[in-house]
């Protein structure tokens, strides 16, 4: 590809990305979208880049929420969009080879008729893609069955700030040859390289899919009832989420035909439990009988079990909405948090102490995987609610070794908080491999490493 | 600690340390053993012997089979096995943080007590530590189940070579604040660090345990049938193992008390199925009605299904007995690949036709995983076989995109090898990965990466 040819876009209107994020914060001025249609182009793009010392930001569907796929200033931006060809497919292993623009809807869409399924799916998935996926680690809503992509993706292709390309696209379950270099680039946010293709192991799609709404007295019950979910049901778990009193009031309080699925009075926390199997009748004794004995054991107060396929999305729609109906409700924090699980909800708890009337503090998240969404809720932005908040979330997460981003990454937005969840000898080290890999530092930057490396 | 106190053992006779591999090959002499209690000492050995250039060969349990963990000359062994203590454990998560020098089945024992099972299960259990576990990414039998450590560690404490003490012991399911640098260690055999400490996610302990063995046609058979297991059992099969019928000649021809468990004629394939399961009488009529469909569409040629924990045992005693039987059978030629499941037998047989009266070829191993264990026995060692054998097995694989070491390591015996498996530019960004975090070239020099690279 040259310059100048059909793939190089120069209408600057177009040009002036912005992503989704909640308070589209992140806008920057790029003068050129390149949109390369094979690894070939993607490194010569970024070996002429890198002779001229021309920042490029690598760019997927451009759904992430911390500015990670967004110039900062007049970056190149190298969009790998137009890649989207499914390479291979293997209905033995249910290893599937594609390149890194393929939609993850289309993908899911693609295995759907293959008789699999993709090890992750997220809201965005209709338009995120699955070189952003791997570049960003993403997480999403069947991490607790099949955990991340360190252990799904088996191989990548990647392309280096120089333009080297590195062929790591292997389609092995096991291979113990060297260093495994791959997991370099997944969640490193295209700051090392540009990944252009993806090899990843997908499981076959079961047909048995069962949905409990639940209700627990306090947040020590949830724990205990997660626990015997695993040890009662460990096999056919696909998720584990819950919501607080707080959220489930906002979900049915600003959301159009949404009610609870449980009579009155409300209680302090809902947990929604999804099973996936393969034998209908089996799983669904096999979850019935966990709820009457958690029942009789006093975990859960009351709950009920989706009867058919409208109940279970309107179960789904109680969770998944959280986020809608805060939108509503007014200016809203999120923070994206990993902590061990037993303390979790006293950062939520100690969150209320400390705002008082001022905000609504809400809980709901991932409790399957320790992944807890905490958002602040206000009738208008103020500093004084974000002096309260910020920076005691991220000392109160570091203090009990948690993440300050569980699933969404460092981006732009949080490049500067890495110490909060990192050693500053980890942090050296990660530093020295960029330095490595991108001497230049021509690979997105601003993001991901604090600005104080630069120096 | 000073060097001469009680950790130094300075008995020489001690210190040549023979590894356990089949043929007894690699023997180092070195003078000094150092047995470290803390982390602290790990990192002022390291620092010692990086100022002076001195070389290190980190060791575990030892038990590796390609001269991973034995000295090449005199290099100074640092032996985690004093630092066995379990750091904690979180029965609500399942997440356990211990030492390096554990035993695996110390810690196996310990889960047990809780509830629990670790996502991985070796033969050399008994004297691998989880460490040199974890510094090999080793694999074993629960992989088709539980996937990688990879996958499964979430975080580790790892010791440079300058003696920096890299704290990445996160107990997080998700974590993404940065370059994910414990994968680096992981897999890396000891060449990249010292790991130290390990934190990982254990899984729950189900009660329900199934084995069923089976006689095939053919492979294309055993193939199917591996599809189906996955398709209508996926949630409960914890292993997918395979044996070819000289492989079970020879364990029923040369190990005291094992019989068929299926009547005469032999069949040309036998495949073992495992399940696990919170249920046993779910999930064993799961099985039994998996095993009636595919012996009616002629998937399967006779089978059995284990009716005690007994006749359990006598079911992996075969699997698992074909190494000791190729053992007394004679001299013996073992490889250890990882090749895409639809080829992966075709192998075997182009060897078989290569070599012809000269020798038998068997193969078997994890068919759930693609991992293939090829052996080649014969009345004793001669080169005219390695020959026939070598570089052509190696060629093979590399052809086909396999791996020439599926889960055993590069160590000292492959290290040349890499290139059979990775491609020039991989290798050479380990190369230089290795010079940026060990520029003195201590940590276990001579394996993993090629000699060629030292120049």
């Amino acid at each position: 590809m040259r310059f100048g040819e059909k793939s190089v876009i120069q209408d600057e209107d177009r040009l002036e990305t912005v992503n989704t994020d909640w308070m589209h914060k992140y806008r920057g001025s790029s003068k050129l979208l390149l949109q390369p249609r094979s690894t070939e182009e993607v490194a010569q793009i970024l070996n002429y880049c890198n002779s001229r010392c021309l920042a490029v930001v690598p760019q997927g569907g451009n759904t992430g929420l911390v500015g990670g796929s967004v110039p900062v200033f007049d970056e190149v931006i190298v969009n790998v969009g137009s890649m989207n060809n499914i390479i291979s497919f293997d209905t033995v292993s249910g290893i599937l080879v594609c390149e890194a623009g393929c939609i993850l809807e289309n993908l899911i869409s693609f295995l759907d008729n293959q008789g699999f399924i993709m090890p992750l799916d997220l809201g965005a998935k209709g338009s995120c893609q699955i070189g952003g996926n791997v570049s960003t680690n993403a997480g999403g809503l069947r991490l607790v069955r099949y955990g991340s992509l360190h252990g799904n993706v088996l191989g990548l292709e990647a392309v280096l700030a120089n333009g080297d390309v590195l062929d790591m696209l292997g389609t092995l379950r096991k291979d113990n040859t060297g260093y495994d270099l791959k997991h370099l680039f997944i969640g490193s946010e295209g700051s090392l390289g540009i990944v252009t293709k993806v090899s990843i192991l997908t499981p076959p799609k079961l047909s048995s899919v069962n949905i409990a709404f639940l209700a627990c007295r306090d947040y020590s019950s949830c724990q205990k009832l997660l626990m015997e979910a695993k040890r009662k049901m460990g096999e056919i778990l696909s998720a584990f989420e819950f919501l607080d009193i707080e959220a489930m009031d906002l979900v049915l309080n600003h959301l159009d035909g949404v009610r609870n699925p449980l009579p009155a009075p409300m209680h302090n926390f809902y947990v929604l439990i999804e099973t996936t199997g393969s034998d209908e009748s089996y799983d669904r004794e096999k979850l019935e009988a966990f709820l009457l004995s958690s029942m009789e054991g006093g975990l859960i107060s009351d709950g009920v079990l989706a009867q058919d396929i409208n109940q279970a999305s309107s179960f789904w729609r109680i969770r998944e909405g959280v986020p809608e109906a805060l939108m509503k409700a007014g200016a809203v924090y999120k923070y994206d948090l990993s902590l061990p699980v037993e303390r979790m909800y006293d950062l939520v708890d100690d969150m209320r102490t400390r705002l008082g009337d001022s905000a609504r503090v809400v809980g709901y998240g991932h409790l399957g995987d320790g992944n807890l969404h905490l958002n602040v809720s206000a009738p208008q932005y103020d500093d004084k609610i974000l002096e309260q908040i910020e920076p005691y979330v991220y000392e109160w997460t570091s203090k009990h070794r948690g993440s300050i981003s569980a699933e969404h990454g460092l981006g732009l937005m949080k490049a500067n908080k890495i110490y909060y969840s990192k050693s500053p000898e980890t942090v050296k080290t990660m530093g020295s491999i960029k330095k490595l890999l991108d001497p230049n530092g021509i690979l997105n930057p601003y993001k991901v490493l604090p600005h104080s490396l630069d120096s």
